[in-house]
C-alpha cells in the first residue's frame, strides 16, 4: 500500500464486501432497473418534502446494507458520506439517526469514489475494520438548488443532464472477499472555462481526462488494463469530449469506455436529455450493475472515474466559469 | 497507529510541521492579533466581492505556507480543504489555481480538525509525505448564506456568534518536528433539538461533550492529560453547557478548558455578541496561538475539539432542529 506516482494510491487489504442501492421510479424503468435492490414508485418516497425523501433513500440504503451484512451499527468504525444538497445536509441528518463516527465529504458528483478512496486508506492504514461509504442525489432537491424548482416547468437545452434519484451504500472491510479496491487516483481541479450551467458534462470532461491520464501514467498502464473504464456523469456530450481528449493523447478507449449517466437511462427512450447525473448516478451504477458483474466474473477489472462539477449558483452569477474534478478507483475481481 | 476504542485513532508518524494564518481586521484587533501571519484592513481583501475575498484569504494562506516551508506545489501529495460556503466552493476555486490532488471535506466549523484527522491517516498509512489542510470562513459570506446579508443590518440576539474572517493552512508531514499529531476522535452527529439558528453554540455543545467523553473513554484518560482542551466555536453560552455536561459526568475541566471563539475576540470589548465562530475560528486559533505555544514549550499537550453546527436554512425552514458534530485531535510537543 502507499503512494504511486504523482496522484495515485495503491491498496492491499481493502475489499468492497457488500453494497445496497435504492432508486426512484425513472431509474427502475431504465436499462439497469433489474440490478437495484429497491425502487420507490414516486419521488416523495413516502415523505412530505424532497429533502426528507432523499434522506429516506439514503437511510434505506444503509439499513439494507446493515441487514444484508448482518452487522450492527456499533460494528461500523466510520461512515464517509456526502451529497449535493447544501451543507451535505442529507448525509448529516441520516447520520443523526445512526450515532456512529462520521466524516462528511464533498466532491459534487465525484463523492461516491472520494468516499471509497478515503475509506480504503483508513482500512489499509489499520484505522478500522469496517467502513461504510454512502451517497445520494434527488432530482427535485438538485433542480431547485442548482437551477429552478421542477414545479416551475422551465424548458431545458439538450445538453442538460437529469439528476438521478437514488442512494448507494457500500461496505469496505479488510476481510478478503470477491471485489478488491486496488488502485486510486486523486483528482485535481480543472477548469475548461465553461459558464453554461446546463452543460456540466462538457465542463467535467477535461477533469475526467486529466485523472484518467494521471492514472495511466502513475501506474504505467494502457486502457486495455481494464474491462471497463466508466465515468460518473459526463453524459452524451461530455463523454464525446473525453474520448476526443484521450484520442489526442493516443489512448484508445473505443471498446471499453462508458458513462454511468448513459447506462442508467436509455436516453433515446426516456426523457432525460443528455443522460443521468448526480452523486447517485455513479454510486448506484457502481454498486449495482458493475459490482454484480464483478461478483459474477463478467468483469475482472473496472476503473470507475466519478466526475464532479464544482458548481455554485452564486459564483456562476458572478460570471465565473465552472471547474470540474474527478476521482478514480479500480475494483478488481479476486480469484 | 490504528483504531483505539469506539471512535478514536492513534498516530505514530504525523507532524504538524508548519502553519499559516491570514485574518480580517477584527481578528487582528483581538487578543491573539499578534500571533497571526497576516491580516487585511478590510473585509474585501482587495477583491470585488465577498466570495472572492474569502478565496483570497485561503489562497494567501497556502501561498504563505509554501513560502515558509520552501516547498513547491508539486511536492504536496494532497490537499484536504473545506469551508462554509455552499458546495465548499471557496476551497474548490482556490484548488483550481493550484492544480494539485485534492479531497473536499465538509464538517461545518469542525472542518479544520476533520482535515487534520484525515491528513494524519494518509501520512501514517504511507499514502503521502506532505499533506496540506486548509479551511476558511468570512463574516459576510456566512451571514448572507445562513442568515441575512450584513448590509441588511438585522438586529441579533445575544446568543449569536460572529463568524471569523480568515483562513488557516497547515502542513502535515512524516518528518519528525516539534509538534506531533498523536490522537484523534471522530465525531458522531448529535441533535439536542434546538431550532434557533442564532443559538448554534448551545446546539453544538452536546456533540462536543460526546466527543470529549468518547475521547477520555477510548484512551482511558482524565482531563488533566492535557494542558489545554479547547473547543472550536461554542461561544459564551455553548461553553457553559459543555462544562455542565462534563461536570455531570464527573470530569473537571475548570482549569484547562477554553473555546477558540472566546479566545480570538474580547467579547467584552469587541462587538461580537457571544464570541467567534466559523471554520476559520478554530483553524486560526489552533494554527497560530496554540501552535506557537506548543513550539515554545508553553503547552505540552493540547486537545482541539472543532465543533460544527450542521445547519441548512431550507431544512430549518422545514421546522427541523439543528444537529452538531465535533472532531478532536491532540497536538503534542516532541522533546
Amino acid at each position: 500500500m502507499g503512494k504511486v506516482g504523482k496522484c495515485s494510491l495503491i491498496f492491499e487489504n481493502s475489499y468492497l464486501s457488500e453494497t445496497a442501492t435504492i432508486t426512484g421510479p425513472l431509474e427502475k424503468q431504465g436499462p439497469l432497473g433489474g440490478y437495484f435492490d429497491k425502487s420507490y414508485d414516486d419521488l416523495y418516497a413516502g415523505e412530505d418534502n424532497w429533502e426528507k425523501a432523499e434522506m429516506r433513500l439514503m437511510a434505506d440504503a444503509v439499513d439494507l446494507l446493515l441487514e444484508k451484512t448482518k452487522l450492527d451499527i456499533k460494528e461500523i468504525d466510520c461512515f464517509l458520506a456526502g451529497d449535493l444538497v447544501n451543507q451535505v445536509v442529507i448525509s448529516n441528518y441520516v447520520m443523526r439517526d445512526l450515532g456512529a463516527p462520521y466524516l462528511g465529504i464533498y466532491g459534487a458528483c465525484s463523492t461516491s469514489v472520494e468516499g471509497l478512496l478515503i475509506g480504503a486508506t483508513l482500512i489499509d492504514g489499520g484505522f478500522g475494520n469496517r467502513i461504510i461509504c454512502m451517497t445520494s442525489s434527488h432530482n427535485a432537491t438538485s433542480e431547485r438548488q442548482f437551477r429552478n424548482p421542477t414545479e416551475y416547468g422551465g424548458q431545458k437545452p439538450p445538453e442538460t443532464t437529469y439528476t438521478v434519484t437514488g442512494a448507494a451504500a457500500g461496505l469496505i472491510t479488510n476481510i478478503k472477499s470477491k471485489v478488491q479496491i486496488k488502485r486510486a487516483t486523486i483528482g485535481r481541479v480543472y477548469d475548461p472555462k465553461i459558464k453554461n450551467q446546463s452543460d456540466l458534462g462538457r465542463a467535467m470532461a477535461p477533469a475526467a481526462a486529466q485523472t484518467i491520464l494521471d492514472h495511466f501514467e502513475d501506474f504505467n498502464i494502457q486502457p486495455s488494463e481494464y474491462d471497463l473504464i466508466v465515468t460518473g456523469d459526463l453524459s452524451k456530450y461530455g463523454s464525446k469530449v473525453l474520448r476526443e481528449i484521450l484520442e489526442l493523447h493516443h489512448y484508445d478507449v473505443s471498446s471499453n469506455y462508458n458513462d454511468c449517466g448513459l447506462m442508467i437511462y436509455d436516453i433515446n427512450r426516456q426523457r432525460v436529455f443528455a443522460g443521468g447525473s448526480g452523486c447517485g448516478c455513479c454510486g448506484i451504477v457502481s454498486y449495482s450493475y458493475i459490482y454484480q458483474q464483478l461478483l459474477n466474473g463478467i468483469f475482472k477489472k473496472v476503473l470507475i472515474v466519478a466526475t464532479g462539477a464544482l458548481l455554485n449558483p452564486i459564483i456562476t452569477a458572478q460570471k465565473e466559469s465552472i471547474p470540474g474534478i474527478a476521482h478514480a478507483i479500480s475494483l478488481e475481481r479476486v480469484d
